[in-house]
């Protein structure tokens, strides 16, 4: 399905779901209950960290106005004696927020004038940012019982190619395959494997084409009652855009009519390995943002403990 | 005890205790066991984000070359008209990486051009930053089991003065209070009440002292072979330093000798809080750092789940 | 008169004057007659550098989200060795544009929607910058004769006090007293004391106030021609403004009425001193901004050769 | 001659010429005599900026770190309504301070451990910059007479292809077909074409090589008593490097060991076509570079006037 999707927007709308305030959405799937069941995950100890290096390796390109990030020491050992020999370091980061993997906010994304549960895009500006919906609203939210389904894996290969839609069909098969089922308020990661090609093939053209979730899955996903989605690919969605002038529809429906955050250039390489040796697809997931201040977007690196 | 620290240093040492390429020091202490107990202190499903806000309002000063963080947007909604109405924001960070809630890491502090186990300070520099011991070499094992020692309450104050020394008898004393142990390979967060004298009195002067342990506490944390040590103030060590010269002798003991990683300037209030309403001061605490490539320090965002 | 600095506007515009297209406004003054006059100025082949210095040590103190510089180094000769050891360093600068000495564009201030010469506020946004009236369509126009009118001088003070108005008959005290007549196409620089009060006193108060210009000048400038106005105070007019709410209505007049472009933050300080020993208040004044893309505002290094 | 550059380093050195303090080399050679002669090259009272826009469409790829400017917006006119209606603009730039036109001050490159006129390599270091030979000692004294060469015209070609020396016969050569001589404290610029390849081509590989001079310039330089040389492309010398293990011999040359300060990737084109048409080649060039404290280089706007 790649008709209207602010019809589609508008059949899956959160709006008012939890009340005219609510800055979290589908983050409301998740209760103690949840996080209890999550903690229950934790079995043999082992953690993985699921994100890349924030680097002048990263994948940016210049597209969008991103740049990866840049590293400079403003200390080192040398620049100064003391009586006592003391030595010390320190350094900066300067990189767009969304230039590695990262969390868009709720603000990140709106169609019409409109955000989230109705708020107005004039809610974020230049001098202050996000007023609403920014990340600093879900800095203790993003923990909860994560699910992996590995699509790549399901059809065989090392990664789907740039352009390949992944529909319903697809995430369902994955479960099966796998012995799991996506339960409400789990954090869903997609493995697509376009994280291994940025490994193998570089990235100076990653960025312009992607595997990724069909519109199709934002009725799955809805249904389901899934807290967020990640994927190990730069915009979940597939590229390039089946409605090219929408540009990411996908998210306009996921961000903007669910309330649905987003994690995206995720590293799945290690807990995918993990997961074929134990089969055990399911962990404790925990992925605090870095906490910006009415950002729309966050750096974050996420945790799986199994 | 505030004699020659370097003596205690040589005392307490850890270089090559887990092999001469070893790089994550106290860290060793956490395996798969402690990993597995941690998880299982989860009970109630309730979550604490444990970093103050990264953004202008924050404590730096411009000591040491530090600012606080400047947040920029690079896109907003109204900057163009495209044919569907989408609108994207994004931002930016520029910041000091140990301006707010933080990692050092095991390369941030050195002397007599040695780093912890026995790493030349010719490792870190301008070029390249940190080759060795940097907070990548860490990303996925700030996990364990953490502990709340609340020694504002102990003293049965909103906070610590500024350069009150807190001893191994002020955390034994907070053990019995408390009815909890601080057991191998735990993360050991120490409440001074600093946190809550930076909201009351605001951040102008807040970086020239603070409350922070003395230097004997180094042999304790030693003894209980802690994993790593975080505390509401900006230096963990009580300042001014008791050592004036060295400026900060407990973290050349800690880091550079011991090989233990430290977690400044966290908000323990609410967590504090919920400690005393439920009798339980401890938990699961998840702190990855941003992985910022060969970087001397990170922000974090730690996670700590009842 | 402080009344409706709109009408003043009205009064004094100069919108079509130069052509529906015009980006330059004052700078049309400028002629090469102008030019070769100027370069006649140059005598004694003294040179004098008109910025403060570019660095932490600046007078912002984070009014209006602007910081001092940061200037941090890439590379340093240590951080590598080669066959013939070559050592090389870079650096890099972070910093508003308006932070220091500085050029303010004709983009940088409007009102009721409208910038100078009637095009839309629309013309500037986050993700493009000023699309029309930006600092690079004057960098090869900032050049022309400067004229110093020394207003501390002649109230025989070393600056004036943070309040004071300079009225007109200020201004034409001051060509009387120094023997000088402002004419079309000059630059006017007007010193007031208050770098000198920045170097006296430090800055952490300095931006909170200032003697400056007040409201009637502006009808003297268009009746002077003058091409361009410059200060040792950092916005040209009196702080606080005569009209609270309007922030800066002489800014409002002469930038988008009159299409005038400022500069603000000049050291005129060994400038003037020159100029009283040996008589000679005009000069050769070259102020190309730095030419920053679609920029408000650009930081400049103006030089006046006598 | 592609011999041991530092033999001929040592042959023309300048160190103690002016003094065991100078900081400022070949331009003790502008006196005020050279100012006020080149202030009498004024004629026409036209106008050249010779600097490259400072923005994302720079020619920096990411070769040393280097990247190319940002330009990011910190207010925008619909940021805040307030009664007069008044909107303000403003803007924020991050670089390299060598990433565009630009000047290398002294302290830029060393080799063996010492910087011009003997100043240690550890007056650099990562903390506060350069303390000694740093830009913000010649901010008044990049002004004097300019002379262009135009090699590219002489040899009949848009451009010299890229590894092409330039040798001093190529300098007299063009000295004669343009009728002018270059005389002690001029300021000579070097047009090879280079830029007008960039617009022609593209940046994408245009900083792995480029023409320019020849080692044997550096004799030449000295004998003639130039103040400084600038070019059209981005290390004044042919590159690659005929000494590769090297890097920059002429670099090492003139700045370590004569004290010739070297303005890279200038725009020459509109400059070239005007002295062809009134056969002038000679001006008034005034380039101050922005006054950043203990910097290594500086962004500057050259400006010539004729």
């Amino acid at each position: 399905m790649t008709g209207d999707f602010k019809e589609l927007g508008k059949k899956l709308s959160n709006w008012g779901r939890w009340g005219p305030d609510d800055e979290i959405g589908t983050l409301n799937f998740v209760g103690p209950q949840q996080i209890q069941a999550a903690a229950a995950e934790v079995r043999s100890g082992r953690t993985f960290h699921l994100s890349i290096p924030v680097g002048t390796d990263g994948p940016q390109s210049g597209i969008g106005g991103r740049i990866n990030p840049v590293h400079l020491m403003s200390m080192q050992p040398r620049d100064w004696a003391n009586p006592h020999g003391v030595q010390i370091s320190d350094d900066w980061i300067i990189m767009p927020l969304q230039s590695g993997t990262q969390w868009d906010a709720l603000a990140h994304v709106a169609y019409d004038d409109k955000m989230y549960n109705g708020f107005s895009t004039d809610e974020v500006n230049t001098r202050f940012g996000a007023r609403r919906l920014a990340i600093d609203t879900m800095t203790d939210k993003l923990v909860g019982r994560g699910v992996l389904l590995d699509i790549a894996r399901l059809h065989g290969r090392p990664w789907l190619d740039g352009g390949t839609p992944i529909t319903p069909g697809d995430l369902e098969a994955a479960e099966r395959a796998q012995g799991v089922t996506v339960a409400e308020g789990d954090f869903l990661l997609i493995r697509t494997g376009w994280r291994a090609n940025l490994l193998a093939q570089g990235g100076e053209r990653w960025m312009t084409t992607e595997p990724g979730l069909d519109l199709d899955c934002a009725e799955w996903l809805h249904d389901r009652r899934v807290a967020a989605v990640g994927s190990d690919n730069w915009a979940i969605e597939v590229m390039p855009s089946p409605i090219p002038g929408a540009m990411v529809p996908l998210h306009c429906v996921l961000i903007r009519d669910m309330g649905m955050p987003l994690a995206e250039i995720l590293d799945l390489e290690a807990l995918a390995l993990d997961c074929v040796d134990d089969g055990r697809w399911s962990f404790l997931f925990v992925a605090p943002p870095l906490h910006v201040s009415n950002a729309v977007g966050a750096p974050v690196s996420p945790i799986a403990i199994k």
